[in-house]
């Protein structure tokens, strides 16, 4: 049997809310063990608590039973163990350096300052295991003092430019409505956490990693040269369309709206035969490429002209027939029931661990089909606290004496 | 002197365009050789043909020289070195196996069955190397008949979903500015590459790696339970302002805007104070997380008439006198420029191998910092072919006859 990828590393999970969890959702999924670490003084991860539940009867506004489990924590807490500490506690703290002496992996991503105040920073816990790679996910980083500066992701968005990509000039700013701030960091803390890991067992050398949600996204921003583009005349908010790669936009049919995307002279022509002027193929005004970005207005307005009295199937086809990449603006709805990612595992139903299955209750895969290791996004979270005393038994090689002493002391 | 954490593994790059370079240049930024394949036929990777382009007296929309370089070409070629040869010729898909044959990792992203009819495909060139991880990012994944769908990034930002999640119910679909299909499949690339040479290097075994573009942005629409809050009324679109987080949105000053995300008691009381309206707090309107949402309207719009006649900076300072989380909506180009941001390499200066840097132009870094390990984004891109000569003889131990004949037979 194929096994993921992972298989063997173990990960000490002291995430809460979205980017953390999903960084160690994914060491999870591609085949990592996982175990998180949750505060019973607050009723574990914020994510347990966010309305809508799951209950036995389906979506619930407000939690009815112990049993019921938040979408968010059913999304996040996918094949993860749940162990209970109060890392406020000094006996909490002595069992945590024990999974780090066990771990590969720590993630964290507390506020600044506080893993410190725990005495459970990198710098605390290195000595515990030289190999250990510790990542830490945070607002602004590691680096530099941000005070208590908040780092919620529509606050990273602000602050990284992307809310004046979308939109055209003028309009007020356009927050993504992903909260794409708290899921980029996890990408690339998952990058530094497998790249330190390789570092590790080439040399035997831990260390940290530090991602910041802001750095990440602004990376990405970085990715497009917004800059040299601007000062060379094309401007950086175009809304619907792209006058630069003319034929491009989106369109209303009937039914619907599609997005075009045509800028090559043979896309063009596939877009100018579709909506039945091929007499304009080679014309002064649009054949070629800088003639259809001068009269990007008129083009784009044939086009708009010609889907406004055609249902979106039968625009689709013309525009597929002649080979202009064309495609249907679909609803999340729609997009997360793909029949095509969801066999890919791209898109997974989301399991209750007691109530089951839901119909229409998607979760994230892990997009990445591998031809030999298995990837595995079905299991369901666990419930809070659900497997301290096997991890402490089994892992740690706790007896009963000592976890009952320890429950006693409040350590969980 | 510290290196990479990926030294000492050899990358064979046979991407074009945005998605698959990228994928490449974070893997060169962690220290990985990358040797760029390139088309000889067709001027190399298309990146090299997109307007504008650093010449000598700074960015210019037309090339004027054989030194100018694409501005796209120096982002996305940083510390790659670049090889030509026309796949199309069996004497170059001869010296393509023998690179092969000396690598730990193929990444490409051609369209579906290229690389098949090339007969360079992940089936085509397993045997040479066992342990090789060959990875393929495509607009719809390697499995299934997508027959010659196109990938462009708004086409795949159309099928996902997201253009459906900005904006406000009724709105035309929402483009996000970031080409954000083909950034985020990359990422997902890259993860899924590190995790495959990890069991490489676990068992011997290589395999093919498939991401699709479709699925990897599609996989993130799928981490907010969009269904699960639509089906208890929470609206998926709520343009500036979202009222079942109130107070929540971005708020116009006199001479700019800021983001507010204020959802707690302890937040919402900061928001109230700054304001002036310390009198709401505790009040039957205003007092409880379930009162705001219920009068966001009212809330929403009593800081929006406060904003209105503040100047940006006096505003932002007596949120945060109060501990609200709040920051400026900036542009991308102040957000390119944040010192915080540009002292760990989020985002670092572009440099021409000939003409340096010219002030203004920068682009990504690799949004990771490693406290052992060098991260290098600065190297720049190489001219078309710089690589060639070296890489044969040097990596592959041709001699200088079977590089000349090599040549008159026109495999570079």
């Amino acid at each position: 049997m194929s096994t993921g990828p992972l298989t063997g590393k173990t990960v000490i999970d002291l995430t809460t809310a979205l980017a953390g969890p999903y960084a160690t959702l994914l060491l999870a999924g591609l085949g990592a063990r996982v175990i998180k670490v949750e505060n019973p003084a607050r009723g574990g991860d914020t994510s347990r608590n966010n309305s809508p539940y799951v209950t036995a009867d389906g979506l619930s506004m407000r939690r009815t039973s112990d049993d019921d489990m938040s979408v968010s924590m059913m999304l996040r807490g996918r094949g993860k163990e749940s162990i209970l500490l109060d890392l406020k506690r000094p006996e909490s703290r002595e069992v945590l350096r024990d999974l780090v002496r066990e771990a590969d992996i720590v993630v964290e991503n507390y506020s600044a300052g506080v893993t410190a105040r725990l005495g459970i920073d990198y710098a605390s816990v290195r000595d515990l295991n030289p190999r250990l790679v510790y990542t830490s996910i945070s607002g602004f980083g590691a680096t530099g003092d941000h005070g208590d500066r908040k780092a919620m992701d529509t606050i990273i968005q602000a602050l990284s430019g992307v809310m004046m990509t979308a939109g055209e000039p003028g309009d007020p700013p356009v927050r993504f409505g992903l909260p794409i701030g708290d899921l980029v960091a996890p990408l690339f803390a998952v990058i530094g956490t497998l790249s330190a890991v390789m570092h590790a067992e080439r040399t035997g050398e831990g260390q940290h990693v530090d991602v910041s949600m802001l750095g990440a996204l602004t990376s990405l921003v970085a990715c497009e040269p917004f800059d040299a583009l601007e000062s060379v005349g094309f401007p950086l908010r175009t809304g619907t369309y792209v006058p630069r790669l003319a034929p491009f936009g989106t369109f209303r049919a009937v039914d619907g709206w599609f997005a075009l995307c045509g800028p090559t002279d043979q896309f063009a022509e596939g877009v100018l035969r579709a909506i039945g002027r091929a007499d304009l193929i080679g014309s002064a005004d649009f054949g070629t490429r800088d003639a259809r970005v001068a009269n990007a207005d008129r083009l784009h307005g044939l086009i708009a002209g010609w889907a406004a009295e055609r249902m979106l199937a039968e625009a689709l086809a013309a525009l597929h027939a002649n080979g202009a990449p064309a495609a249907p603006v679909r609803s999340t709805a729609e997009a997360v029931r793909d029949p095509d990612v969801t066999a890919r595992g791209e898109v997974v139903p989301l399991v209750h661990p007691k109530f089951g299955h839901f119909d229409g209750l998607y979760g994230s895969g892990l997009p990445v089909v591998f031809s030999r290791s298995l990837v595995d996004m079905s299991a369901p979270a666990p419930q809070l606290g659900e497997h301290t005393d096997a991890v402490l038994s089994e892992l740690l090689g706790y007896d009963e004496q000592r976890i009952a002493s320890l429950r006693g002391a409040g350590a969980f």
